[in-house]
């Protein structure tokens, strides 16, 4: 591999991705030997104050995403090699070592299909099929010509080998590093444990220590070993261009009249399409609903700033965690917002990894209408909050749904960007700031009664519900949260003490882990505030809009009867 | 397809699985063609008071799954299929149509892989190879023959044909009624719109109204019906034993002692085989972890009642969800907690399902120690939470988690038991009885001034701390919730009252969907209490267990030290 050992993440040096995460001792072994760091270190494996820890994380500066949710790595490894071959057109390659265990994922064969697709010839994955799993041999044990031709039929340049002749790993390696137009997939046969007597293709050793085989099994590892000649690295070519993704803005502010009716989906697009503009570094990936997530509104704009991943929705968050790695992309990744409930640990695993990659998922809530619950997210707030650091966008309108866009695209972290269906009204100026964190206050009087905390569809139903009560002379404050999380704390209290401590939230999700539980969690240690919660409480169903919102509960007419029953 | 059309899902029928769920106005009208319901009904399609949703569900009684979010319905089917053949043993097949654009997901090369090592022969999977996409063609369009390589390099008896050809349909549909050992896949090539003027094979169609070229596509669709003849359903054979699976007991009650330590994981596997023990019925799927969710203790007891489903939980949870169809069995699914991430989607179409199907997540939360964040499950509160009508078991012994899987192996809808790694005080009697729903007050006294709400390792870590404050004159009630959904509303505001107002939440999980925000919700609506939380705030390390529980804030003197800053 190529690369400069004083920084190994440099921008133009060659990737390599442990997907088989468990194996980090190894790859830990591989940097101490190539001159990283001190061999002794190595000796801190696992303690607490070592980041040399069980699986890799890019708390290790060699390391480029965290590893060991096993599967995900060659999607990261896609995205990688697609940035090098057609954002930064440099010569780094890409290589993915992946165990064969988790072959049997799916989001393996979802990355091998991408990756042919798009001709990847910059990327190389190497599959150790050494037989046992955890708890059993694998499905396939040694069927090499199995494992070819399934990598053959996924468009891979396969070469199938034996995983102990270095030799011959070099060679194939070599070979495949002159091929063009298709990715190449290295299948080595190899046996775990090899040359450790007692232990060689034997099962039940799986994470397990040596205790007294240890001294056989260091003793057969020194064997294999041919001297101190060390294989140090290749040069790199410097050939990767310095780009700079610090304050995008959009090309234009947002142009809307209060009023207008706009779905905040669209004005995502809207917004990712100004962005892309901004920058040519702004890219976002869509899982074959571009024309509903309005993402295709960058295609259009900027046609080499999108790519498509088709049905494949762990792939996708894979290939974008991949292309924001080393800073070389601002990444967004669109959706039905519950299908991306598909690539969850994806997600949770991108924490992990330190990315910054942004999400986006459209279509939220019962709100949906006639597609029924199967297409409706209703627990993707509960998915997000619970990601540590993630940055929680509910935009209201299509002003606050432009402004959460260029934050993301700004913000380290990973945002997600929930968009709803419905065109709503446009409630903001085009001027109105917007911060992460920050809620407003959408409408207030000297002597409300009640804080009515709402987004979007729930947001005009709680509008609507506001002038029914006011008829009535009971006035009510709105409060717009913008970001759920972080969650403005200091305006929630302050209209709760302005409002007799009295909170209803009304939210088009399940009561778990939405706004209700946020705003309870969050306003849980002051005294004298209750919190009432409209949620959706039971698997929807297919119906209009506007009939879903009542009968699931979170409509103007159950808020204001909510209200009525707190005073 | 055989089946009676009085019973549709009756046990012996054959199994039809849209896994194209967005296809459901044409299963739809093959139903009321066959008889089941007048054709007039079909006008009433994804309205409100109607059945026939925009994808299928359960509410239908020819239906025994939803689908809709593309890519599962093959996992389902893999699993009657295995039900069919290995546990009925009856004559029955099953039937699975899929997209072409939703072969893209990893979750049916999941299925296809499973389907093959277990020589499902009764099961028939039809790809419709119709070469568009939602927004643009598929990534392989008409590849017929690549489809092909695909399903024979995944074990699949394979044919292609010319889907809009009825005979050869029928014709290989036929003759894979009589290959043995392994299942069928026909890849059927079509054309979208076939016949309608201007739309056959023609983007930009899909989901939308025909408009003004209704009559045009009425017209051509008439052309094509030749005559009335129903196609009625074949006779089907009633060989599908009679099974029992309501008020399953588990064959001994626990037997421990007070103060044993024991992981509630192992416990699970205890439990679980104790029920397979007293019902052959009881089946359990893995993810090659099955000696880390001890899963494989009912391996060991009933071999033919555990299936192993290597290293792809989307396929366990489908394949699960399957066999739990038509009450064929009661299944329990098992991995570490943090992996089940990777089927929260097949988990959130499971409750749009109606399944039964019970989940197992181990290894949560920092106290696994040195593996590091990647295998730790701080997630997995909030994403079952937001399941409707789940139950949440999180038992802190082995005597409260054997009886946690005697509960879910009885309760219909959703379950999830959420189990650890370290081993645990005993601190229940084994004759203790548990209800769904029902908390446990483990410590109180006269003068208790904080409510301290804790599970599993939390819960021993409060004991300490409880402890340590009773020494300074410092009494706290401890509460153990048994489930966090349904959450013991009762007990909780009758604690949170008899201490105070003051309740204290530990949990070793994220704050967002845990045990705070279900007890800070749970009792926001009752003023003069005020919950304090402390969880698990940001990304954790590799450590020594005890180590990570200080260092994330859970601790015995974590808990002291809030406690003391209560008063």
């Amino acid at each position: 591999m190529r690369y400069t050992l004083s920084e190994p993440r440099h921008p133009s040096s060659d990737r390599f991705v442990l997907s088989k995460g468990h194996a980090a001792p190894v790859l830990y072994a591989a940097w101490a030997q190539a001159g990283l760091f001190p061999r002794e270190d190595l000796l801190n494996l696992r303690k607490i104050d070592s980041d040399l820890e069980g699986h890799p994380t890019p708390r290790l500066n060699f390391i480029d995403v965290g590893t060991g949710s096993l599967g995900q790595g060659l999607s990261v490894a896609c995205g990688m090699a697609y940035t090098g071959k057609y954002w930064d057109k440099a010569s780094y390659r890409v290589y993915c070592m992946l165990g064969d265990g988790e072959s049997a994922e799916g989001s393996v064969w979802e990355a091998m299909a991408w990756g042919s697709h798009y001709n990847l010839d910059n990327l190389v994955a190497i599959f150790d099929v050494n037989r046992l799993g955890q708890s059993e041999p694998t499905a396939l044990q040694h069927e090499m010509d199995t494992y070819r031709k399934r990598a053959e039929a996924f468009g891979w340049n396969t070469y199938v080998v034996d995983g102990h002749d270095v030799e011959a790993l070099c060679k194939v390696l070599h070979e495949a590093s002159s091929v063009k137009g298709k990715p190449s997939c290295i299948i080595a046969k190899t046996y775990k444990g090899k040359g450790i007597p007692g232990v060689e293709d034997e099962e039940n050793f799986h994470g397990k220590p040596m205790g007294d085989r240890s001294d056989g099994a260091i003793k057969a590892i020194q064997g294999l070993i041919a001297g101190e000649n060390n294989v140090g690295p290749q040069p790199m070519t410097d050939d990767a261009p310095k780009i700079n993704l610090t304050n995008i803005k959009m090309t234009q502010p947002p142009s809307y009249s209060l009023g207008d009716k706009v779905a905040t989906r669209a004005a995502y697009g809207t917004g990712l399409a100004k962005l892309g503009q901004a920058n040519d570094r702004v890219v976002a990936f869509d899982a074959d609903v571009k024309n509903s997530t309005f993402s295709e509104k960058l295609k259009k704009a900027k046609p080499e700033q999108f790519v498509e991943c088709f049905i494949a929705e762990q792939n996708m968050v894979g290939v974008g965690i991949g292309a924001a790695t080393r800073d070389r992309a601002v990444v967004f990744c669109s959706t039905f917002a519950c299908f991306l409930s598909r690539a969850y640990d994806q997600i949770r695993m991108a924490a992990i990894s330190q990315s910054n990659v942004n999400l986006s998922g459209s279509h939220v809530g019962v709100s949906i209408g006639e597609d029924g619950p199967s297409q409706m997210a209703l627990e993707d707030l509960a998915m997000f909050r619970a990601i540590p650091g993630a940055v929680v966008f509910y935009p209201s309108d299509a002003v606050s749904c432009e402004r959460a866009c260029e934050l993301a695209a700004n913000t380290k972290g990973i945002c997600y960007i929930r968009t709803s269906r419905p065109a709503t009204p446009v409630i903001y100026s085009n001027d109105e700031p917007f911060q992460v964190g920050k809620a407003k206050v959408v409408r207030k009087s000297d002597n409300d009664q009640v804080t009515i905390v709402a987004a979007a569809v729930t947001l005009l139903e709680a509008t609507i519900a506001a002038d029914e009560l006011a008829k009535a002379g009971i006035n009510v404050r709105i409060v717009d949260l913008f970001t759920i999380k972080p969650l403005d704390v200091d305006t929630l209290q302050a209209s709760a003490k302005a409002t007799g401590g009295r909170v209803l939230t009304v939210e088009d999700h399940y009561p778990e882990g939405g706004i209700g539980e946020a705003v309870s969690a969050g306003l849980s240690e002051f005294p004298n505030i209750t919190v009432k919660k409209l949620a959706v409480r039971e698997v929807p169903r297919s119906g209009p809009s506007a009939a879903l919102l009542e009968m699931f509960g979170i409509s103007a007419s159950c808020i204001t009867k909510a209200v009525q029953e707190m005073l």
